[in-house]
């Protein structure tokens, strides 16, 4: 998993039917400080009920599915945790 | 998922069966600002009846291959929504 | 999927079984504009009839293993169309 | 499998269900001298009783969800080993 | 799969159980003209019977499970041939 933040929301009108009714955030990985890395932003599915401005961790890949209710959905990014404290 | 602009389109004659009647865009990723960025251009499956010059989001790996119809299909991304708006 | 140009073939006799009787070819990643980038070069399976010097695209990840027969071989980049024409 | 120090844990209680109990680890990707290098930090999921400052090995993607008992854990990352020696 | 050079090996006495027995080297990316890459070294299964100094050829992800005889084997990169010749 990555740790990152999230930075906003995407709204699709036409988008995958197994995607109606998913949150999309964008999320950008962040390093051990905090900081936010150059990284591609990641389109990530929220599972965990994570807002803008939150730091959280995210799964990608297949195993992102396994996050959302929806055996058919094609997705390859999860939110799956808020992160409390990094301990380092 | 990433955000990406629909920058072509690939015509190939001769092409793994299960992609025949596949529209094959090339998509390049974006930032938040919507620029392009400067990683590897993808060609994606459209799925969602996008077209050149528009703001999509795509799958890739394994779990593109949900979003198409022919489950034989040798895909590893693939077109699942356009976006209206970013919310940042 | 990526685009690429085919720029040479790999011969091999020690090699996995479910391996054997296929082309490998080492391809190279391509931009739009049909340069070749700096990412690391991919040994892709053969499924089209390529050759050397021609534009390619391949899918990586386990969908390329869609494309070939044997369902046992342990593959993870195949060619699987030729580009006749770039239209962007 | 990547190289890999353990520099931290990560803490959180809003997450996935099936990653309570997990063990959450920062773990930044060495080099074969032992340095960290600058990819993204990844979390990783302990299998094998690592601590912060040890050298690890990790998996990644689907593979990683192997190591652990869960299996409908959402895991793209585990540590599957502790190095005792890089013979280079 | 991708080109690389045997630098060394790992050992370790914590690992996976399923990991047990198996031989982890160290393999890194080398371009077409055999000259190592700076990417990150990948630990690999061997399974063709490399040894050090030897230019193989390795897959990575979920489908190095392949080439392995344990299926339950958390790994994610395989050596799966030995270059004999790269002609360019």
């Amino acid at each position: 998993m990555e740790m990152g933040i999230v930075v906003g929301r995407v709204t699709a009108t036409r988008k995958d039917e197994n995607l109606v009714g998913t949150k999309l955030l964008i999320t950008q990985s962040i390093g051990i400080d905090g900081n936010p890395l150059t990284s591609v932003p990641i389109i990530t599915v929220d599972t965990v009920g994570a807002g803008v401005g939150e730091q959280v961790f995210f799964v990608r890949g297949s195993m992102a599915s396994r996050a959302v209710k929806n055996k058919d959905a094609p997705i390859d990014a999860a939110i799956v945790g808020i992160i409390d404290n990094l301990d380092c």
